[in-house]
């Protein structure tokens, strides 16, 4: 099958909102009045941010999650995505799952595929997506990194921990019964993007990210970028997990647990702060975006992160962010 | 070196016209008011669109090249791209000399690097480039495939075959003289992006695509979305080419250097369409651009595709269009 036929049969949709989608050189999109373009590209390559066997629709799910996850940690609303895609072969066996799990996500969110490139190479996916913000030309609604102040509350949303803990297991780190793998593996091989409560905290969080390389690496971009320092309550961090309980500690160490949590990554959910007198918006954030939110920290001006117990005291560990070059 | 030091020591700029660039969820873009978002994707893969010992500057301006190539055959002015790159390890004496070839494009066209992703893995190089182009809600300026008509005049810019001459030398297929090899090597490993004639050929081309598969391929795109035809003129096609003469003739026969300007691809030129009545205009356009342009042939109502020679009568060739899974 040609390129062409290829991306014709399992990619064109006709257009909606784009003025031009797939099949000109530039897709055309209009941009809304009074809104910025968010923008941002991931690339996920096979054997280094998935498994060469990963589930095809899977991975179209989460090969656009990851992205939209960058324009929820902006309060981004999603518009539109473009494709590179490159591929050993044109296998219709794993194209078509890959699209109907790539276009149903992007449905859901109401972002549409408007181009992009195919070609023959090792499997690796790019996508870049866009998103509009509200903005003038004096300021802008976008949630950014650098807006973290001293006082502010520290919050993640959903839970964090199970896609680390799903990839050690796959890897034969640890072995969890059937029931309790099954829903981390489900956390990570599809993410949920936070966009929904993305929008419901502009004009409410000070900073935020989303939690992809891990919270504590993270978190350290936020911090750098605003000048400021944090503490994590380790009490309850496990309990941030989707599967913890009994079950769980019966096969993980408490301790492994926690480093899954804090620098597990993989987790696509939003790490961010806000005021502490904002917590009641906060609170209707979560409720308006049917998103669970926790308040695990708070922001500090002393430089650098600790995670401290119910005392106050630093509690030490070798947690370690992952870091693509690391 | 992780990451995050390799964004900041290679690719990270100050900020010019982007509200945000690198080092946030996503980066922020202004589109002018009264324009649409022009936006191209393009994946370059090492042993597919370029050879694994290529020379890093030059494969840096390339990457961008081709996506600047894609907005000038769109008539769109370059604003912004972000850079996806998967990398087998980051080596500075690859890095470094790629990104110098990539910014030095960049800022040629005033075109800002806002954004993207670093990864280990193969060699993948993805671009993902924006553009704005003046439109109302009801009609866009854009220069489209779809615009052909009966009548037009067909015409190419610049010169066409010689990156493929140049590729097949590298292969072996033929032995060029030095200074033949060196002209044609830069057409394929340095090609120009045909932005400025983009911009002069606005209201004066009816449809354009640029010829990065091979003009027959590429030109065939324009034909099925404009429903027409077209006829291209056999004599002075082999001119077409920058090292053409007798010392070429000397060693490629005549038959080949026609099929490398039919179908050679990697030329990035732009092929377009214009009323038969606006050759002025053209011939301004391509004066203004400093562009050189040549008029080729004619789109007529028969649809498919014929080479002409000066009687009228179909000149046969096995050309064939490279596809990236033909």
């Amino acid at each position: 099958m040609g390129e062409f036929d290829l991306i014709a049969r399992y990619f064109r949709r006709p257009v909606r909102r784009a003025a031009l989608g797939v099949g000109d050189d530039c897709a055309l999109l209009r941009v809304s009045p009074g809104c910025q373009l968010a923008v941002s590209s991931d690339m996920l390559v096979s054997g280094r941010h998935f498994l060469p066997d990963a589930d095809p629709m899977a991975l179209g799910h989460k090969a656009l999650a990851v992205n939209l996850s960058d324009l929820a940690a902006c309060g981004a609303q999603p518009l539109a995505f473009t494709l590179a895609l490159a591929l050993p072969d044109a296998d219709p066996h794993w194209l078509a799952p890959f699209s109907r799990g790539l276009l149903a996500l992007a449905q859901q969110h109401d972002c549409e595929l408007v181009g992009g490139d195919t070609t023959q190479g090792p499997l690796n996916i790019c996508i870049t997506v866009f998103g509009e913000v509200p903005a003038t030309s004096a300021s802008s609604q976008a949630l950014l990194r650098s807006g973290a102040r001293p006082g502010d509350d520290l919050y993640v949303s959903g839970t964090l921990g199970d896609a680390r803990l799903a990839l050690e297991a796959l890897r034969g780190q640890w072995t969890l019964p059937p029931a309790l793998l099954a829903t981390v593996a489900a956390r990570l091989h599809q993410p949920t993007p936070r966009v929904a409560l993305g929008l419901a905290l502009r004009g409410v969080a000070s900073a935020a990210i989303d939690v992809s390389d891990g919270l504590l690496g993270d978190l350290g971009h936020v911090l750098d970028a605003s000048g400021v320092g944090a503490s994590i309550l380790a009490d309850g961090l496990v309990t941030l997990m989707a599967c913890r309980g009994d079950t769980l500690d019966a096969v993980v160490p408490r301790q492994h647990q926690q480093a899954c949590v804090l620098a597990g990554g993989d987790d696509y959910e939003l790490a961010f702060t806000a005021a502490a007198n904002r917590r009641d918006a906060v609170a209707a954030a979560a409720a308006a975006s049917a998103t669970p939110v926790r308040r695990i920290g708070r922001i500090g001006s002393t430089p650098g992160m600790r995670v401290i117990d119910a005392r106050g005291d630093t509690v030490t560990g070798d947690w370690q962010s992952f870091d693509h070059f690391g």
